[in-house]
């Protein structure tokens, strides 16, 4: 069962959600960092997506691309601010279908009795840019993505891995 | 006479700057990117400020040491998400005094008869992170600083230069 939240207040720069997965935190960072486990769980269900570059570490780059059913691709690109396992990533995020609108994302990683409590907080250059994205579907989507790392975990962070 | 203007709306997460320059754009570029310049113009004026490094391209990173009269230092640094010259920087900024908030920087300059317009939009991770740089004093400081640009861009950008 999903414990997604996403909280975005009215007339605000911020989209903040939170989820918990049964695994450890070392594992659901792992997951977020290494390309092989990113490209198992990252993006809707239908697409494919292809991890062009994934380097977590400060001024480290990630470029990923999410390829439909029917060969269109979306690219999404951002710079490593801080990468700290198992706690904390700070990177910037721009989607390539709207250059030039980028967005700051934190995300930690907190263990409470052997589970890890995911926030993902996005603050955006303006309340425009926020509202687009949560017009955009942005909320199923990412719904989605994050039922597929739980899954992703709950196949790989077992004691048989 | 400056015409520097601060918006910051109670309950948001950014901050606004816009001031202009007479100057064009390419050298109000340059004065931003290039490590000797910076050191010239950018903090207060009691302080001396040591560029440790300033790589202005994406994945880039920079870092600027503030040392006051008694020699006491503040570090800053941040890595460079967009750096377009003569048009835009986007950079993320961290005050090494207050590890871990991190906010999101972007630099626009646009060219109008021959005067350059720049605008200086930060996006914090929360309100109260924006709050707080209010309550630092980061107004005057900020003036100051382009009061310094101002009169840099005054001596090096004629055309004796």
């Amino acid at each position: 069962m999903s414990d997604m939240k996403v909280v975005a207040d009215p007339g605000t720069h911020d989209i903040r959600i939170t989820r918990s997965f049964d695994a450890p935190r070392e594992l659901v960072y792992r997951a977020y960092t290494d390309p092989d486990a990113v490209r198992q769980w990252w993006g809707l269900r239908e697409s494919e997506t292809i991890v062009d570059r994934l380097e977590a570490r400060p001024g480290g780059s990630w470029r990923f691309v999410e390829r439909d059913k029917e060969g269109n691709e979306d690219g999404f690109h951002g710079v490593f601010h801080d990468a700290v396992a198992p706690e904390r990533i700070v990177s910037t995020f721009e989607f390539e279908g709207m250059p030039g609108h980028v967005l700051l994302e934190t995300i930690t990683f907190e263990e409470q009795d052997g589970r890890t409590l995911m926030t993902d907080l996005s603050v955006f250059q303006s309340i425009a840019d926020r509202d687009g994205m949560l017009q955009s579907g942005m909320e199923s989507g990412a719904a989605e993505s994050l039922d597929r790392l739980d899954e992703f975990l709950a196949k790989g962070a077992g004691p048989g891995r």
